[in-house]
């Protein structure tokens, strides 16, 4: 297969609306479909970054609005990559403001509100977001979209398709993102995507899903989007997650999915096995191996029984290796299906 | 120096009442003075036995009571080395039960009563003890002790006195350790450690220090009692501690310490450095290097502002490389004293 190391975006197999292929930044690179984990607030909750890359991650996505408010004096000065020792690939988040529960942020006219930690409210316009990500020091960034929480009414989302739109616009760049709106209303996904999809980006990500809408819904909007997507470009899904759901939805054309899904599960006790969910810390699980088709630090070197202890005694390293363990669940299970990709 | 193999406890270097030497286990071994991290339940809180390892931990020490309560079943079976993947040396204490607040423990005529987890009661003799901390697979041994809490009487400090040296004599054997009572009284110090110490022991601890008694009295406690025991066998000074501490117990020829001080510390976001104390998490402490003259981990891969930040952010993943650091810390401590006493 021939390969240009300029191209930042390859797709080097095909097989029914699936592909595969590879996104580079710098030196840096990850193999797509790639999932990335959420180091939000610019950490993998409970890991090291050495312990991230040991399980395969080459990619991670960032929190700017976090890291402007927690830590932007020394981050824009340093950057991310040098701030919390990650050499792989950072995406940030322009907002996320629904994750980020502690303060109101409001999407209105001009851009989103929020609150400083020291009570002042400072508002992130189109042009603003990107600044901080520039200056954060990402690798790709997201426009600022206006994503409405769940559950929204037509109108809300309308309104929040019109801004996305016109916010798009003030995004545009060459390592950027677009961000697609439009709720459960397939006419409404169709309109964003047709729009945006004109713009000049690198890549799209579809947002406002997996928020608390039925799944069939998002699958169904999955559907309707991607096929409005130009083929070259990357596609993210953004909050997707479940091994079952990845598989289903690079079905659909997806290359990149970003969750916290795995790892919020391994904090609260659930792993991914060869051989389906355990929950940790009940007391009924017992045994030695953990998963005998695991390769990862934590199936190699402890027992489930051990895990399950940890658990039990609330011990933060029974978090982290489950995080681990999980990691590298889907590290594999991304790799599987990469290699079904290619045939 | 000869070195002989066969003997477990060896003194190689004294200077003044000061000793260093090694204490060794099969063919485990840890160079004297030691300080030991507690791991009571079967871990070092935050930490993996790779990590500690790393931070020069040799010789680690878990609560035997803590395990039968709550993991007696598997570890019975496969022993605390397998169990915890730690292939140092692991000492056990027979009860520690002060240190277990969430159910009640009552020393009485016959041993220590405990609720297990079930609320069935049950008691740990000193034959009970032994028999447990063998079944987990210790490699050095506590006898059981009635250790008062403090404040004590003394009428209350008497009785644990006349029981400790009563018991003591049920729990002799090749490696174990006698524990020591006697309060903060240097009459019943001094019977305890005068009666005890021709019994037949591995080695000697002195016990029932640091729970809340004036820091004099501690100090004090030490002189009165080192002199009495026999020079050749280990003399380990239980719940201490703090760096100052242990150097001024070292001049008074303790070997070994343990304790929970650096962990709990550095979980509570305070480090000890080469230039004194640092308060993480406060927002104030600000720069690159965390402690130029140290190599631990942490040191060398992150900065005191990222430090302070997951601080600042209650992440776990801060408790861990501040735990990293301040047992590299006391590594470092003990090794300068071994040396300062080598001359």
């Amino acid at each position: 297969m021939p390969c240009s190391y300029s191209k930042m975006f390859e797709i080097t197999a095909e097989n029914g609306r699936a592909r595969t292929g590879v996104l580079r930044a710098g030196n840096m690179s990850v193999e797509t479909p790639a999932f990335l984990p959420v180091a939000t607030k610019a950490f993998i909750k409970t890991l090291t970054p050495d312990e991230a890359k040991r399980t395969g991650v080459k990619a991670i996505i960032v929190n700017a609005l976090h890291i402007y408010r927690r830590a932007y004096d020394v981050v824009s000065k340093i950057g991310l990559h040098e701030f919390m020792k990650w050499d792989g690939i950072i995406f940030t988040d322009s907002g996320g403001f629904q994750s980020i529960k502690k303060f109101p942020a409001d999407a209105g006219q001009d851009g989103v509100t929020f609150m400083m930690p020291d009570g002042r409210k400072e508002i992130f316009t189109p042009e603003k977001s990107m600044e901080v990500q520039k200056a954060i020091g990402s690798d790709f960034l997201f426009a600022l979209d206006d994503c409405p929480s769940y559950p929204y009414t037509r109108e809300r989302v309308e309104e929040s398709v019109e801004r996305t739109i016109k916010w798009a616009r003030r995004c545009q760049g060459e390592r950027h993102f677009a961000i697609l709106q439009g709720g459960v209303y397939a006419d409404l996904r169709k309109k964003c995507a047709k729009e945006i999809s004109q713009m000049d980006f690198f890549g799209f990500a579809i947002g406002g899903l997996c928020i608390g809408e039925p799944k069939e819904e998002m699958h169904h909007m999955v559907d309707v989007t991607t096929p409005l997507l130009p083929k070259e470009k990357p596609r993210h899904l953004m909050g997707v997650g479940s091994p079952e759901d990845i598989m289903a939805c690079v079905e659909k054309g997806i290359d990149i999915f970003d969750s916290a899904f795995p790892t919020r599960n391994a904090r609260h006790g659930t792993i991914f096995t060869s051989h389906g969910k355990i929950n940790l810390g009940k007391g009924k699980v017992r045994g030695d191996a953990i998963d005998e088709e695991c390769n990862c630090y934590t199936c190699r070197n402890f027992s489930l029984d051990y895990l399950n202890y940890l658990f039990r005694e609330k011990e933060t390293l029974g978090m982290r290796l489950a995080t681990i363990h999980n990691l590298a669940y889907m590290n594999d299970l991304m790799e599987r299906i990469r290699e079904k990709i290619r045939g």
